[in-house]
Parts: C-alpha cells; structure tokens; sequence
C-alpha cells in the first residue's frame, strides 16, 4: 500500500575513496547540494560507513546540512544509541527537524537512548502531540507490543464508508508510508477496534457502503505482549500489522510485521555481542574511553572468577614442582573443555529464542548433552592423551591428562546446556553470564582432576 | 493484501504437561481430530516444541495424521535442516503433500537439505511446473534474490486492464496469500517487467483503463543480489516485494520484505552459532551421532591449535620449575586476553554485518583498537599485577604477570578486531575461524610474554 512513484533501478555508487575525499570538499565549501547529491544514491549503510568516518564536527555540520528527511533516513539506519549521539551533537531546531521525520516507534528508541536533558528539551521542541506519542511508546517495556508499535493508525469511526476510505487512501499518499501497510480499522465511539476492512472488501463494495457492513472482527494484541508471542503470530498468520490495546480494549498503535522482525533481529545481534561481552550497541565511532570502561566492566568481572579457579592450581603447587610438564596441559585442559561447554551454551541459546526449549526443560537437556558429552570426551581425552604420551614419553602422563580431559569434557558439555536454561529462570541474562559462569565451572574442574589424578599417579610420573 | 476473514483473539494454550500427555493417548487411539484440536491453537514453536519431545516414530505418524496444511505450517516453523529430516522420514506420499503447502522458496530451501535421493523422489511427486520452480531456486547461490525470491508473482500481460486486476484479487483470495503483499506487475511479450501499479492507480482509475496507462517503471534486482544489498534496498523504500529478473531482464520470481527479513535473521543465529564453534543448524533432537561428530571437528582442529600454543611453554620448563607460582597464572593471562580480544571480533562482526565496515578497513580498525588494548591492557595488568604481587609476596612477579598481561591485551585486542576483516579478505568465514585463530595468536603471545619475561626477572623471583 505504498507509494510506487519513485521507483528506479539501483544507483551506482561513486567508486569507493572518492566519497570521503569529497564529502570534505563539499563540507568546506558548505556546498548542502552537492553533499545531497553524493550521498542520495548510496545505500544507507553505505552513506552512513562514510560519514562516521568524519570527526564528529564535520558530522555535526554535515547533518544540519542535509534535508532533513535524508539525515532521518541515516538516523534510522543506525543502531539507537549511536542515532541518540548523532543527534544529540546537533543544535536543537535541527535536531528536532530530523526526529520529526522519523516514525514513531523509531522517534521513542532513538530519543529514550538519549540523557534524560536532550531529551525533553527535543520532546518540547515536538508537536506537543507528537511528544505525547513518544512519550507513550517509551513508557513501555522493551521489546513488547507498546514499544515496537507506531502509534499512527488508519483508523475510521462506525458511520465511515467506503468511500471515505478510498479519499483517504489517494490524498493522504505522503503520510501512507507512515502506516507500513496497514488495513483500514473501524474504532467505536470508546476508541476499540471492532472491525477491520480487508483490501477485497474495499474493491468489491459499493463507495456508499458503511464500513460495518463489510469490516471483520480484529485480531488485536494487547500493549505489554513479548516479541516471542508476536512472532509466534506474525509467523501464523499473513498479516501485515496488528492493532494493539490497551486493558480496556482501547486501540494506542499498530505493531508491523517489519519493526517486529527488525526487533528479532536486533535482539539476536544483541544477545551475540553480550555472548562475547560486549554490553551495549558498541560502534568504532563511539568515545574512546565509554567503549573501553563498558568492556573493562565485563573483563573486571571475569578476572575475579578467573582468580578464584587459579586458587586451585594453588593448593597443589607442590605436584606441579614435581612434574613440571603438568604446567603444559593445564591450559589445554580448561581451555577445550571451555569450548566444549560453550558449544553446549550456544545451542541451548539458539534453542531457547526459536522457543524449542524452556527454562523447565534443564533435566531433559542435561540428558541429551551427557551423551554428547561422554563420546566428545571420549575422543578428545584419547588424543590428547596420546599427545602428551608421545611428547612426554610417559605414558602415565597420558592417561592423566586424557581422563581429566575426558570427564572434564562431560562435565562442560553438560553444564554448558543447562547453564543457560537455570539463569534465565532466576532472572539473569544468560547471554551475559553463561560463559563466565560456565568458564569458572570448568576451569576448576579441569585443574583440578589433572591435579588430583596427577597427586594420585605421582610415583609413576616422574 | 491477505485474506482477514479467519482473524481472531490470540487463543488459550493448554496447561503444559497436559499437552504431551495428550499427543501420546491420541496418537496412539489414530484420532487425528483430537491432534489438530490440540495443536491448533497452539503457537507453531510451542507446537513443534511438543513434538519434538515424541520419539521420531511417533513424529512420523503424527505427521501423517494431521492435514497437511497443519503439517505444512509446522515445517516451515523450524530450521530447514530439521525441516528436512522431519519430512524425509515420511512415507514419499505424505511427504509430497506436506510439501505442496509450502511457499517456492520454502520448499526450495526444505528440498535443498535433504539426501540428493529422497530430493529427487519428491520432486518427482510434485506437479512438474512447481518442480521445475523448485530446483531453478534451488540452483541459486544462498542468500541471494534468486534464492530468496518466490516463483509465485502477481503478473499481467500490456493489453490487461484495471478490472482484471480485481477480478483477480477477488477470486485468488487463496493464493492471494502466497503474493504476500505484492502488487500488479505487467510484463511485456518478452516476460519482462514493464510497469507496476500502485494501489492508488488501481483505487482511482476506471475498470476499462489499461494497465499500461497508469503504471510506473519497477525498481527491479538482478537474481545474483546479496542480502545485504537487498537488506538496502529494503531500508531505503517501503516496499513489500521487488521483481527479481535474471541477465536479459525477464522476470523469474519476486523477493519480498518478510523474506530478507527472516534471512538476515538466520545468518546472524547462525553466525552466532558458528561462533561458539557449532556447526549446522543443530537442535537437539537431531541424531545423536551426527550433533557429536560435527561438533568434535570444530574441537578437533583446537586441540592441534592448542598443542601448537602449548609447546611455547614446553621450551621454558627450567623457568617453569624454578619459579612454580608461574604456573598458576599462565591460564590467566590467557583466558584474560583471549576474553578480550573476543570482545574485538565481535563488534568487528557487528559492524560488518550492519555495513559499517569493510575488510579494507582493516588499518582504519586496527588503529582504534589499539587504542582501546591500551587502556584496558594497562587496567588488566594494574590488577592481576596486584593480585600477583599480594598472593605470592613478590612484587617483582607481580611486575612480570602484570607486564605481561598488558602487552598481551594490546596483542588481542588490535589483533581481534582485524582478524575477520582479513578472514573474510581471504574468503574464509570469519565466524567460524576468528577464535581459534586468535586465542592461539594470543595463548603463544600470551605464554612466551609471562615465561620470557620471568627468565629475565629470573633472580628476583625465587
């Protein structure tokens, strides 16, 4: 239901380096056509790659430079925290010229990224009822139906015909973009939706029928329902939006199809970067010192629990005396079977956001992985056993460092499914903690069973 | 566009256990009735959840039991590699059916992961012109338009006419579904793509008027387009579906939204996965053997990188054997540095899947890392160097781990976040092989800075 005129092939962009050497040029010369017209046919990534490769001066004053419209199209292709800092630079006229070409839902992310002061001198800067909207949508809990919403609807009261709405339809084509295809809805005087009009209802009415005589009854979502429930029905049914509610009934947006994928999607990113410990929409645009204090927060942590496994090697110096070589395969030992136990939390993970598995289903997936657990032990204690017989020259030495490799395999594998699947049933994160958590596990375990069995097997290996 | 006649409110699951018990007593009184009641309301991933708890005969008979729509449904909710061995078991009959109720690029995708074999059987099952749909979608490279796209499009001829058009959207309301969303497109003799038309033109035109009077030009894509490419296009206009054409311009299928959508969905959990060193689209109701083995050659390729770091600290065994404590935090300051480093791979992943970077980046990249390597290598190493001097007594250890841990930050910081630009430079996944190849960097960096630095220290520390 959108607009077509402005179809055309693909651009060509302008060979690489060009681009930044020009839009230098450009900015000198405070040349606002000539910057339109070298980033306009760029993709959006594209256009936005060359432009955070500018000091964040040059940045500011490209984008008061720039319509408007094309600096919202950047903005909205930049992951929020980093569109909140674009804009939060600029003077506040400009600032608030491009927030209100943003939609709705975009607006609420972008603005809610940004400190509390930006944002209510942008929010009064707004249509008062534009701020209203935003203010709404940012009240509710991420990721839910009220956050990924647009607060505009195409909405008709009871007594509207279908003539009504196909004047709508060819006048208001600017602002048809704004409702991502959305199908007409027919509010009652309490503002609920109780009715929808399909696209066939419309072409095989007369103009003069009244809406309720063709509309259907509306699936309707209420505000505060999760990302996962509006997957599960985006995926059911072909629909395009939902109209949300609130408690009483009453309609306050429409969740698309397409802010709910692009929200599974940002989420996955999201939760892959924190699996890594990176909190944050880190970008290398961002001030030097926030990138670095955000990743040193995650590595202090890990330096405490990493510590605290290393007290193990501790209590048993006097066995590592005795048999240095041991010193050679304490890091081999915790560092394969943290990645056996990793492999173990990525597929839980994975598990957990195609809704395949549950935070009550831990025993089950603790059954599975132990027999993942015991063959992968098997192999990988059998080589590297032998590595360390061979190179050793010992063969007790092997089987020391092959049974500790073994059942610390099984142990990883096994924690690593279940890890997961017990924090998010406390309310943890467990992108965030499963691998420190599971780490820790399986170093100590690793150290020590190598330096128990090596305290047991002492008169055989030196 | 879709049909709006079956909408609803979101319906009541069962309580959960009740729900498998259920299965079972139905399955084995064969009442498919009482199996579709059930699972009908369900949402399709609670849905598959449940079957996948049954042992795979009774998945096989259930399959069968339920229509085929249902069945189809429940398959297109999982990943196509379960989706292929749930369907492959089924008798050759069953299976055709099931696939039949799937969208072209659905079964191209479901087909594609099964044995050539059972690939062949069902195709020849299938109605010869959807076969032949088939295997063209399937011969495209992935994540492409033309892999991406559906066979079905919504096309008219140069002499059709407004009403033909809605003569046709009101009697397809079943297949209507399969547009999802498109819009007329005319082609030419040639089967080329001439025109589109918006709805606006078909609203306000008159029944008689050709297709060609108010059509526009359609943007078009070239089969061979990458996702991300596509992922631009679709940023950058509201459309629902692009006309995807091959070299001479005809017409071969449309890619829509919701489908770039869901593959940029996919290739990051799958990014993900193969970052966590988990190969294939494992769940855990696959064969047991086969999640073992795939996951045991990513481990296995480790160890031999593991063994290689390792020999590092074999050639210092005398500084090893002179001071003990070294022992004890040689995996420190590996594990240390590997965590960060990690933390660079994976904005350095972030970045180039939102376009942000790109591997001739790699100086550009590099430069702000080491930035990033200073401060947080100077911090790590103030810390463990603490710890050291405190837990050992010895500052000059203290000195030496610290030291040691700070220039190995620097290493696996800057070295992190290039190495996937380089990877993907040599076109290798960067994935699957940035890990491993850094935490091996930075465990020999790692273990020759700590056990070098010690033999230098030698006197002070015992």
């Amino acid at each position: 239901m959108t607009d077509m005129e402005e179809q055309q092939d693909v651009p060509e962009p302008l060979p690489e380096p060009l681009v930044e050497v020009r839009l230098r040029e450009y900015l000198a010369a405070n040349d606002a056509e000539g910057l339109f017209d070298l980033l306009d046919p760029l993709a959006l990534s594209e256009a936005l790659r060359e432009i955070l490769q500018l000091t964040p001066d040059e940045r500011d004053r490209l984008l008061t430079l720039i319509p408007a419209e094309l600096a919202a199209e950047l903005i909205e292709e930049a992951p929020s925290e980093l569109a909140a800092e674009l804009v939060e630079r600029l003077e506040l006229e400009t600032a608030v010229e491009i927030i209100d070409e943003l939609d709705s839902d975009v607006q609420a992310d972008v603005i809610g990224e940004m400190d509390e002061e930006d944002a209510e001198a942008i929010l009064a800067g707004m249509d008062a009822e534009d701020a209203a909207d935003v203010r709404r949508l940012a009240a509710y809990a991420e990721d839910t139906a009220g956050a990924l919403m647009i607060a505009e609807a195409f909405t008709f009261s009871e007594t509207d015909t279908v003539g009504n709405v196909l004047r709508r339809m060819v006048s208001e084509d600017d602002d048809f973009e704004r409702y991502r295809g959305q199908h007409p809805y027919v509010l009652n005087a309490a503002n609920q939706p109780i009715g929808v009009v399909s696209l066939r209802g419309l072409l095989t009415a007369k103009r003069s029928h009244k809406l309720t005589e063709i509309m259907v009854e509306p699936m309707t979502v209420t505000a505060d329902l999760p990302l996962d429930q509006l997957r599960d029905i985006f995926d059911a049914y072909p629909f395009l939006g939902v109209p949300v509610v609130e408690s009483e009934g009453q309609l306050v947006g429409v969740v698309s199809r397409s802010a709910v994928d692009e929200a599974a999607l940002e989420r996955a990113e999201s939760e892959s970067l924190r699996m890594q410990g990176v909190m944050g929409e880190e970008v290398r645009s961002m001030p030097l010192f926030l990138r670095s204090r955000r990743r040193l927060a995650w590595l202090s942590a890990n330096i405490v629990l990493n510590v605290i496994a290393a007290s193990v090697i501790s209590a048993y110096e006097e066995t590592l005396a005795a048999v240095i070589a041991i010193a050679i395969f304490l890091p081999m030992v915790s560092d394969m079977s943290g990645c056996s136990g990793n492999q173990a939390v990525a597929v839980t993970m994975r598990e957990l956001s195609l809704g395949l598995v549950r935070p009550v289903d831990a025993l089950r997936v603790w059954l599975k992985e132990v027999s993942v657990g015991v063959i992968n032990g098997l192999v990988l204690g059998l080589l590297i056993g032998v590595v360390a017989w061979i190179w050793k020259g010992n063969v007790f030495l092997g089987l020391v460092i092959g049974l500790a490799l073994s059942f610390n395999t099984i142990i990883a594998v096994s924690i690593g499914g279940v890890v997961p699947l017990l924090l998010r049933r406390i309310g943890q994160d467990p992108a965030v903690a499963s691998g420190p958590l599971l780490t820790t596990i399986t170093d100590m375990a690793g150290f020590f069973l190598v330096l128990s069995l090596a305290t047991l097997f002492m008169p055989l290996l030196v």
